[in-house]
C-alpha cells in the first residue's frame, strides 16, 4: 500500500502522537517540527514566526489597497507568507520523494496529490480533546476548561483557514481525506499499532 | 479488538458489498436483509414493507391530532412503526449478544452501544456513488447521472431522517462513528481486505 501518509488532526486529538508512532511501527520518516526547522534554515527565519503562519490564513484579506495605494508593509507580508508556502510545497515534495514517510499538517494531503497519499484525519469529541491538552500542557498553563475549549476552537480556526486559503478546500470535508479516526476516549499508541498493520 | 461492527453507509458508498467481504474475511455472521425476513416472520408483515420503514422517517411528523382528536389511522401507523423499531432493536441485541457480527445500517451503532461496536461509516464522493448504482443496477433500469443523483440524495434524506427520529442524533455527524471511511475510486473488495487486517 502507499506509503506516504498525511495526517490532518483537530487540535487535542493526539494526531501528532498517533502520526509519530504510525512511523516509528511503519520505521519510516516523521516530518513535522523537522520542517520548520529546515524552513528556517533556508529562508533565514526563526522558527517560531514560520510555525505560526501554519495555523493563520495570510495576513490580507482585508483590503490590501488603500484609496488605490497598495500598502507596502502588508504587501510586503503578503509576499513572504506565500514564499515560505511555496518554499514548503517544494520541501514537502523532495521529503515525500525521497523516501516512505508520515508528514502531519501542512496541507500535505493536498500538496502531495501526485504522490497518491494516504490522508488521514484523526478527530475527537471536545471532552476528549480537553483531557488531552490538559495532560500534555505545561505544568506552568492551568488553563480552565472553558479556556481550553476557546484555545482548541481557536487554533482549529486558523487551521481551517488557512488549509482553505492555500487549497480551496474545506480542512473539515471528509471527501478530502481517505479515512477519519475518532480518537475519543481512545488510546493512541494502540491506535497507531492497529493502523500500522494495515500499512504495512 | 471488538468483534462487533455496526456499517452507516451513504447510498452508493459501497458499504454492503465492504459489510459482506468484511465479514466473510472475518468469518463471523452478517446480517441485513436476514433482519427483514426475521421481523416479517415475527410482526407477519411483508418484507417489502418493513424494509422501506428503514429508509423514513416514522410517518407523523404532521400533527397526529385534528381538532383535538387524534386521528385513528395516523395513530397505528405510528404505533406500528414504532412496534417494528422495538422489535428490531430486540433483534438486534439477541444477534450482537449471539456471537461476532457485522451489521448493516438500521441505527445499530446506536442501538448496540451496550456492545461497545466498532461503529464505521463509508462515504463517498457523488460521482463515484452514480457509477456504483449504474454498475450493480439492474439492466432495466437505466437512469441518467441526474436521476441518479436525484435518486441518492433522497434515499440518504430518509436515512438520515430515519436516524435522527430513533436516535436523536445526526446520521452524518463523524462522532456517531469510530472510523469513517472514503471509498471514491477504491476497490471494496481490497478495502475489505485492508480492514479485515486490523480487526481479525
Amino acid at each position: 500500500m502507499k506509503k506516504v501518509i498525511t495526517i490532518s488532526r483537530e487540535f487535542g486529538s493526539g494526531g501528532r502522537e498517533f502520526a509519530r508512532r504510525l512511523a516509528d511501527k511503519l520505521e519510516i520518516a516523521y516530518y513535522d517540527r523537522e520542517i520548520i526547522t529546515e524552513l528556517a534554515k533556508r529562508t533565514n527565519l526563526a522558527e517560531g514566526y514560520i510555525n505560526s503562519l501554519n495555523e493563520q490564513r495570510p495576513a490580507p484579506l482585508f483590503p490590501i489597497t488603500i484609496g488605490n495605494t497598495i500598502s507596502p508593509v502588508m504587501d510586503a507580508m503578503w509576499t513572504q507568507h506565500n514564499n515560505i508556502f511555496i518554499e514548503q510545497t517544494n520541501l514537502l515534495k523532495e521529503l515525500a520523494g525521497k523516501s516512505d514517510c508520515v508528514i502531519v499538517g501542512r496541507c500535505a494531503d493536498h500538496i502531495l496529490a501526485d504522490f497518491k497519499p494516504l490522508r488521514i484525519r484523526l478527530y475527537a469529541d471536545m471532552n476528549s480533546r480537553i483531557q488531552r491538552c490538559k495532560v500534555r500542557e505545561n505544568q506552568g498553563e492551568a488553563l480552565s476548561d472553558r479556556e481550553y475549549k476557546q484555545k482548541i476552537n481557536e487554533i482549529d480556526k486558523g487551521r481551517a483557514k488557512y488549509y482553505q486559503f492555500y487549497t480551496g478546500k474545506r480542512w473539515d470535508d471528509e471527501l478530502n481525506y481517505d479515512m477519519l479516526i475518532n480518537t475519543t476516549g481512545k488510546d493512541i499508541k494502540k491506535l497507531a499499532e492497529y493502523f500500522a498493520q494495515i500499512l504495512k
